[in-house]
C-alpha cells in the first residue's frame, strides 16, 4: 500500500513513527505493507519516491532540500500517480473554506484514490460532497480522526452499531475546554485555568477555536454529515463557548450536584454546541481534563459511550493506521 | 443469509422481532436479506423451513407442536443442510463444560457454516479449539453478544483498535452486581438489595453465578483467549464476588472518595475477578446500576472505555444481528 502524505508536522511525524515500530506487526498480522511514497509539506517542500521513502531518514532531516528524493513536481500530480493507492491528508484546514485540504480531496478522489483524512476543515465544508463523489470512482473515503483523533468514534457509529438507529449524538469532542472546565472546579478563574491549558500546550496562542466552541462545531458539522446524511454549515448551529463561565457557575452547579460541560450534539433535526450543566449520573458529566466522549443514543441499545483521548500526534497518527487497515481489509 | 437458530426463549424471540422490524431497513442499507430456516427448542420441538420460517407466525405461538414446520429432523442434520447459512446459539450453556452450545458450535464449523454465539460457555471452554476449526474450514466464528450483549466491546478490541496492542481490559462486566453495590451505596444492606435485584428480574432466584463472580469470569475466559490468545480455565482465574461486602465497607470506600465495583481483568499473564476500590476519577467507578463498561488499555492510545448495555433480550438480539451485518459484509 502505497500513500501520499499531505502534512508533515506533529502528527505526520508522529505516523511514520507508528510505521517504522509497528512494520513487522502490520505485515504478521494484517499481511499489510505500507510504505510513505510522498510526503508534501507548506514550508519545507516535498518528497516523492515511488518505491517508497526511507522514513528513518525523514524524520532525521528538518528540512528537506538537498535530500535525494526532494521534487519540484506538484503534490497534486503526485497524488494522481499510478503508484499511489492512498492519499492522507492530516495538515490544518480551514474550517469556513476546506482548504487546502479540500482540493487535495477533490482531486485525489476524482482520480479514485482511496482518501483518509485526519483534518476537520474539508469533511465539515463538503462532506457529501465528498462521499458522492468517493461513491462514483469507488474509493474509500475514511475520516477515523477527524472526531476524537483514533478514539474509534466514527467506527462505532458506522460500523459497530450499523443495525441500530441512531437518534443522537453527544460529546465532550474538545479537549481544550474540558480541561479548563475540569480545573475551574478547584477553584480557578477561567483566565488561570486557560493559561495553564496554553502553558501545557492543550490550548494554543490564539485558543478562540477552542473556548469559543468552533473546533468542536466542526466535528458536529462531520457527525451531522456522517450519521444523518445533514450537510450543515457553522452558521447553522447554535454555538456558545465557556468564555463566559465563572468560578460562581461552577460552584453553583457543584452544589447541585452536577457539572458544567461543553456539550455538542447533533440530531436529524440540527446541532448545538454549549455549556450544559449535566447531573453526575450522566458518562459524559465524569470525563475529565483533556479526555473527550461521546454518547449514542440508539434504538436497541439504548445509549452507548465512549471515552477516550480526542487529540495528540500519536492518537491521531493511529486514527491514520486504523483507516489504512480498515482499507486493507475491505480490499 | 438462511440462519438456523439454537434457542427461542428471551433473546431468540427479541431477535426474531428485531429481524421482522428491521427488514426493510436491513434490505435496504445493506442489501441484506435475513431468514431464519430453523428453530430449535430444549422443550417445544424444531422448526425448519427451506425457505425461511414465517416468524409473526412463530411468534404468536407458544408450542411448535402442530405447526406445518415442525419437523423430527435432529438439530444437527438441519444445521449440516445445504440451504443454511449461519448458526446462531442463543441458548443457555454450562460455563464448565459448554454445552448444549459446544457440540452445536463443534458440527456447524466443521460442516463449514458461520457461528454466531451469544452465550458464553462454548467460548468460554474452547475458544482457541473453535477459532482454529473456524480457520481450517474458512468459516467465520462470531460472538459479540458473549460480551456486553450488543454493546460492542469484542468489535471495538478486535476491529477498531486494530493497530493498537492491547495489553489490559478490565470492566464491570456483570450488570447484576453492580446494580447491587450501587443500591447498597443508597445505605442498603447485601441481602435487600440482592432482593430488590431479584424482584426486578436482574437477578435470578439462584443468583450463585452473578454473586459470586462466575458470570464475569466466563466472560474473563472468552477476552483472554480473544484478546491473548490465552486458552485458561475458570479455576486459573482469582474469582471473588461480591457476598461477603458490607455496608461498612461501602461506606469507608465513599468517605475516602470511592466505590467498590467487582473489577473483571484479563491481562497476558491471567485474569481475576474481584470487588475493588476504584477512585472516582476512574471511568468505571461512576458506572451505575446494572450498566456494564470494559476499558481496554492500549500501547498508542491508553486507556478507552466503552459503557453500555451488558444484558437484555434486545440488547443481545442487536448483538446477533450486528454479527450478521459484520458476516455480510465480510462477503
Amino acid at each position: 500500500m502505497k500513500i501520499a502524505l499531505n502534512g508533515f508536522g506533529t502528527v505526520g511525524k508522529a505516523f511514520a513513527q507508528i510505521l517504522i515500530d509497528k512494520a513487522q506487526t502490520l505485515q504478521k498480522e494484517f499481511d499489510l505493507d505500507i510504505q510513505i511514497a510522498a510526503i508534501n509539506t507548506r514550508t519545507r517542500g516535498t518528497l516523492f519516491n515511488p518505491e517508497g521513502l526511507d522514513l528513518s531518514k525523514v524524520l532525521a532531516q528538518s528540512n528537506f532540500t538537498g535530500m535525494a528524493d526532494a521534487t519540484q513536481t506538484a503534490f497534486k500530480d503526485i497524488i494522481t500517480h499510478d503508484v499511489i493507492d492512498v492519499v492522507l491528508d492530516v495538515a490544518p484546514t480551514d474550517i469556513q473554506t476546506g482548504q487546502p485540504g479540500l482540493d487535495i480531496c477533490r482531486q485525489a478522489l476524482s482520480a479514485g484514490k482511496d482518501v483518509v483524512v485526519a483534518s476537520k476543515g474539508a469533511l465539515a465544508v463538503a462532506f457529501n460532497e465528498l462521499q458522492e463523489k468517493a461513491q462514483q470512482t469507488r474509493s474509500h473515503l475514511l475520516y477515523e480522526g477527524s472526531v476524537m483523533a483514533g478514539t474509534p468514534a466514527i467506527r462505532l457509529a458506522k460500523q459497530d452499531l450499523a443495525g441500530c438507529t441512531i437518534t443522537e449524538a453527544r460529546g465532550i469532542l474538545n479537549g481544550t475546554t474540558n480541561y479548563i472546565l475540569t480545573q475551574m472546579e478547584t477553584g480557578m478563574t477561567y483566565a488561570d485555568a486557560l493559561q495553564q491549558a496554553q502553558e501545557l500546550g492543550y490550548a494554543e496562542p490564539d485558543p478562540t477555536g477552542d473556548v469559543e466552541g468552533w473546533d468542536a462545531a466542526a466535528k458536529i458539522l462531520i457527525l451531522s454529515a456522517a450519521l444523518f446524511g445533514l450537510q450543515l454549515k457553522l452558521s447553522d448551529l447554535d454555538v456558545t463557548g465557556i468564555t463566559q463561565i465563572t468560578p460562581e457557575d461552577i460552584a453553583a452547579a457543584q452544589a447541585a450536584g452536577e457539572r458544567y460541560k461543553l456539550v455538542a450534539s447533533v440530531t436529524a433535526q440540527g446541532g448545538s454546541v454549549k455549556p450544559i450543566r449535566l447531573p453526575l449520573i450522566d458518562p459524559l458529566a465524569n470525563v475529565g481534563g483533556a479526555t473527550n466522549a461521546i454518547t449514542y443514543r440508539t434504538d436497541l441499545m439504548g445509549d452507548v459511550t465512549l471515552i477516550g483521548a480526542g487529540a495528540g500526534p500519536r492518537q491521531t497518527g493511529f486514527a491514520l493506521l486504523s483507516d489504512l487497515i480498515d482499507i486493507h481489509r475491505r480490499g
